[in-house]
């Protein structure tokens, strides 16, 4: 029985690979304007990085990690997202004390979670991030939004909704915090176990809870917008008036929050709003982290940072029927008779290949109408015939695809002559 | 403490990323003019895979696999290399049916060894390799040998030098074989353990040892070239005559062999010799596998392919001193004075890179000296500058940083009159 592919992973074959190499192309590009580089780090970490960076009470560390024992006796984990590692790598290498200051880095690569297989989610899943570190200014969260804007819509989607809410810092969600404690723990034991043991950890986790979504003490709970400290509220403020200036509209969402600890300020969303997307509507998802850099040994740092996948922003641009520009065509092909001219072709296709034009021959000893054939499915712009009589001439007969024009050319110079031909 | 990388593995810094970049654009582009299409499989798959397709004598198998048990109860192992996975994708989506064949595939991505690490080599590295499955044309031997060395050569390698052998048919590998096990069998007692175990089951094997290298019946071991039937002398002297008309020198190696009983015709590896370079010269490793497809439950299929590490061709880049055109200047930098115009940078900002550019300002609130410092360290090709004064009056001061040439322009054209500029 022959070996099947890993359940819940999936191969991207040609055809849908030069999607991909689109949208990571143009990921890199607007990254370029942006001045965020491209950071890499290993598909594995030790165990302990994402219990602390993401959070052991956190679905993904808890139910979702693929964690094993290597050879060495190390507990390694397949990174589950990027921000962890990105954040190891600026500790490690001491980027804090880099001449160029907010450091702006965007990572791309393939994350696992082991989770329910189902529509658009797989356990090997490839995420698109960016994270910007060392700066308060509001106007680095406004850029980071407009950042993941960017890709999106230059990619073709329309159907997009930001957003946003604010976390506060410290101290708000402090009082936050205590407000939410009064509010469930009179009446906690009607919550889920889960909900229960939140009380204490981590309140704000319990309005993300899917079991008891509809308790009535959710719709009532306190929201963190009305808990702001003044600085906060100015804070806040700032980044919407920046992302106006920017022209990008949002949406305030009080209900958008973060468990963990070390995120405050500024949290978005972007969301698809194109029918028939599915009930998981987020795409992207990001906020301010100033707390995670000293949760992993590293000096205070100010963070912010979104990550999307990518499998999902192809969903996106699926519902709204958008084609990306993949070109398909090759320059030209080569159809040959004859062992001698089978031969010559050999080194003539690898000399427009040197040349820069892409190009194809037969590899199957075909007849040449099969050979004409194939130049059709390859799309090919030209086609040129050599048999051996053509050869002994000195010379290869060539066919424009698009306008059938049909030429005979020296062969000594047929690259000169195609060269010119395709300026 | 603060958690470090895992052993063996590198985190790829910008500044380091940009040279991979430019080297997989390079590879993707001559593998588009080769129309070999990207093919990308999971990160890890059932860790059967390999112990039939990378062979379960191997040093690979036995010794470096990262392999474990999923929270599903699978025996999942990291891929150690590209080939079995790209073969199993090929069986499973039945490539041997596609119109277009042979079927020309890439695949471009981290690998996993558990060796012991040192100067270049890592647990993790990243493999770029090619597959034609479906032809016994040795032009396609010739076209995957030429497609290795372009993306070389049009990196800038000069110091390269190729080696080929031929491992013949079934027929010729098994005299050869037969061959092999009488020239061994009388002093076997004399060879290590693992050539005792390997003389029965792959006694080809044997000349690769490390072990016994120096024993005095390796020298004089009976080579595969004299056990070439007729049509495989055939063979391999087309693949040679199409290198040649090719343009690529070789040399051929008799000693070049392949342990894995489905390897055979032709073999090549490609090796630096750049001064310096260290002890181990091959870049590139490739050949036949006409027997590999069958081995993996798919239809009769010949193919070729070959794989090489980005870390080797880095160090082969660095050993030759050649520096990617990697360009790392900006296109504008600006500098703002006061709150006013600071907030103003913000939309303008924008729209510069919305238009294309790559644009940069401060996010630290930095006096104006400080700021033209760090448009001098992003290499800023222009600099703007905008204080609450000029905001008011409606102009913005340009300074081109290449000529020294400094102009004042209306705020509200400004965008416009940069993209003429910079025409």
């Amino acid at each position: 029985m022959s070996i099947k592919i890993p359940r819940g992973t999936q191969d991207i074959l040609p055809g849908e690979t030069e999607k991909w190499q689109y949208i990571e192309n143009k990921a890199r590009e607007i990254c370029g304007r942006y001045q965020y580089k491209e950071i890499r780090t290993p598909i594995f970490e030790h165990t302990e990085l994402f219990l602390r960076g993401v959070g052991d009470t956190t679905d993904i560390v808890q139910k979702e990690m693929y964690s094993f024992t290597d050879r060495g006796g190390r507990d390694i984990t397949l990174r589950p997202e990027g921000t962890a590692s990105t954040v190891r790598s600026f500790v490690e290498h001491k980027m804090f004390g880099l001449p160029n200051q907010p450091v702006k880095l965007y990572y791309m690569g393939p994350m696992f979670r082991y989770e329910r297989p189902q529509a658009g989610r797989f356990r090997q899943f490839v995420q698109f991030g960016v994270e910007a570190l060392g700066s308060n200014d509001p106007a680095i969260d406004a850029e980071v939004i407009s950042l993941a804007m960017s890709i999106y819509k230059e990619l073709g989607l329309k159907k997009l909704k930001l957003v946003i809410n604010s976390l506060g810092d410290k101290e708000s969600r402090k009082a936050h915090r205590d407000a939410l404690i009064s509010h469930f723990h009179p009446r906690i034991g009607e919550f889920c176990s889960d909900c229960q043991s939140r009380l204490e950890k981590n309140p704000m986790r319990i309005l993300d809870c899917k079991v008891d979504r509809n308790h009535e003490l959710m719709g009532t709970a306190p929201s963190i917008i009305d808990y702001l400290n003044d600085e906060s509220k100015e804070y806040f403020s700032k980044v919407k008036q920046y992302l106006t200036n920017i022209g990008i509209e949002y949406e305030v969402d009080p209900n958008l929050v973060r468990g963990l600890d070390y995120y405050n300020h500024t949290a978005f969303e972007i969301m698809s709003s194109a029918e028939g997307f599915g009930a998981i509507t987020t795409l992207c998802g990001g906020g301010r982290y100033n707390g995670l850099v000293e949760e992993m040994d590293g000096p205070e740092t100010p963070g912010i940072g979104f990550a999307f996948s990518i499998e999902r922003l192809l969903s996106a641009l699926k519902a709204e029927n958008v084609e990306l520009p993949v070109n398909e065509a090759i320059d030209i092909y080569l159809v040959a008779l004859g062992e001698s001219a089978k031969d010559y072709t050999v080194g003539l296709l690898n000399k427009l290949r040197s040349a820069g034009f892409s190009a194809e021959r037969d590899y199957l000893d075909r007849k040449i109408k099969a050979q004409f054939k194939a130049a059709d499915r390859y799309n090919a712009k030209y086609v040129a015939v050599l048999g051996d009589d053509e050869l002994a001439e000195n010379k290869i007969s060539l066919k424009s695809m698009a306008d059938g024009g049909q030429s005979e050319v020296p062969l000594d110079t047929f690259l000169e002559k195609f060269i010119e031909l395709s300026e």
